[in-house]
């Protein structure tokens, strides 16, 4: 089934406008051009509502966060929000500091987000409003039942995409669950930051199915990262699993993706 | 004939100013390197007047445009300007936002760029004014006769090196056209601001001859998307066609370029 | 001995908070997570001063500087150095601008860093306070007898080490020297700047001891550039020595460290 969503991507080409930190951003784009969308990295206050106006998705990622991207954000929010355009916000290290909690709660309340992505740290943390959180990029506690997902979307109205061992996708009524993908995700920086980013394709490319699109990108994710990790090689690590997923995304088909989770 | 270009840079390693965006930059960073020139990244308007004055060569891309970097760009563009040292400006996504088009404007006033490198979408919106671009990584469209490119030299007195399936370089009067290359260059982010700074390489170490400077840069960079592209293995994307495209320049020497193209 | 050193990182995985250039942050993080750290990249003023509290060390990169990041690491500097933290500093380019020179020497005075990592033209330039530099990425010149480094260890009580084809550390009265590396990290941009954040890191998971932390970091990344280099293979060039290199670490184990310098 994701890959009648994947396909939708590579017909449709959607231009998906990232407004990302500097760390992760090259992957972003480069996964992106990879499943077939067209990203446009874009991050000046001064032009990301033109930008968000004319693409087919945003998606607001809060890593390296600045005064200026704060301001960015919100106005691609509003203008992408105006427009009825899909909005995925990427929460990152919002436990870290009181100024990434205050901007993902002015997204969320003056961009609505059709789909938030994080991982349970920070799903929590939005959810709570607790802080105290160290690092982005540890290895995620066991998952629990994934009921800060369902609360948060509940309280949101947005679809909560929640990444760990297993992956949740809720809209605080369904839960559904994405198995699969490789440990070698959490050493690779931005692997959270790129599913994000492939979101708000799937999410244009497939407008009407907020819930399905989310999980097809996770599945997808999923598929790639199983893919890259049995293509490692001896003496290869988490750099080679970078170039590794990317690649696989850039070849995947719905053939070899049904064929691959068939044989899974 | 591009391949004593090359060996021009190698031997005079230029240093090279390059204030880019944050998507590609360590991209250009690496590229600059493998083909023996000398990067400097730097982007605060504090500096880069300062640094420019020092560099060989300096390029001005657009991406991940902000105020403080057209200030900066402002700043080193007249900088070199003034010290008669050649500019490359990359008007990445010009025809995407108001505030990209009037800094690329500024730009060709003030700095008065040597080599203006875009793709055809970016030539055109340069030299019309025109506006509704969507994207920056689109493929473009059949390349037409050239006309744009050839009237935007023209009207600024710039070298016009304009990239597609065909490269054409102009100075106004003639035109020179580049073959080759791989279509997997479509799917790199950078792939475009890579070579807008291995031209900043070129004119650095061939001052005298900015026409064909340019060429020599398109040349080399279709001999290494060539060389990268033959060497793809099966499973292998465009993640893993980026790190064979740079490595292709980090091993290209004068015999190699002239023995691959004698051989194509 | 160094592998004791890289076990304790391993084990202890501590937040590293790194401040730090756009070019080169993505080759940093990844770097950090292969050794077995967790890397938190921030660098707005509005939060670097909570997010070192709790983070176990901070980095502090001079590369693509800007005012904001200037005050952002002035304010990650005096928190952590009121919290008793181990702090690096890397003055990338640091001859190549006053605007670069006047913040080390804040950062110098206000956040006291514990190790100051740099190539032998930076150490030079900050030592003695002379511009004129022309790139950062340039080939070190003969490192002479390291009387810079021992003189500017002496000047601010911090430790130095100073990279080149052989790396010196000292604390103004010991000078240790780690042999080994590779040519290739001439060739990659950000090098220096992985060992500066990779500094981090062991400073954190030993934080008795910065002089052996520092030439411990420095001698993992010389080995991880043996293992890099003796891996590539015919064509491929300093891109695929990069993702090598972060390979290498990522699967660097204290038996491995111990048999290669063995056999080395």
């Amino acid at each position: 089934m994701s890959s009648e969503y994947l396909s939708n991507v590579r017909r449709l080409r959607p231009v998906v406008h990232t407004i990302t930190n500097y760390v992760t951003a090259n992957d972003c784009a480069n996964l992106l051009l990879a499943a077939g969308a067209s990203p446009i990295m874009a991050d000046a206050p001064e032009e990301t509502a033109q930008i968000a106006a004319m693409a087919d998705a945003v998606v607001l990622n809060l890593g390296t966060l600045s005064t200026s991207r704060k301001e960015a954000m919100l106005l691609a929010g509003k203008a992408a929000s105006a427009a009825d355009k899909p909005i995925v916000l990427d929460p990152v290290g919002v436990g870290a500091s009181g100024f990434r909690r205050e901007t993902a709660g002015l997204l969320l309340r003056e961009a609505e987000p059709t789909v938030i992505r994080g991982n349970r740290s920070e799903i929590r943390a939005l959810r709570t409003g607790e802080t105290g959180e160290r690092g982005v990029d540890t290895a995620d506690l066991p998952e629990g039942d994934g009921e800060n997902a369902r609360l948060l979307a509940k309280q949101t109205g947005a679809v909560v995409l929640q990444t760990g061992e297993t992956d949740l996708v809720t809209d605080g009524e369904q839960v559904l669950r994405v198995q699969g993908g490789s440990d070698m995700l959490c050493l690779v920086t931005g692997a959270g930051c790129m599913l994000s980013a492939l979101t708000g394709a799937f999410l244009a490319a497939n407008p009407d199915r907020p819930l399905l699109a989310a999980a097809a990108a996770a599945e997808t994710m999923s598929v790639c990262a199983e893919i890259a990790q049995r293509r490692l090689r001896t003496g290869e690590g988490n750099a080679s699993f970078r170039t590794r997923l990317i690649d696989a995304m850039c070849n995947l088909t719905p053939e070899t993706f049904r064929k691959w989770r068939q044989e899974a």
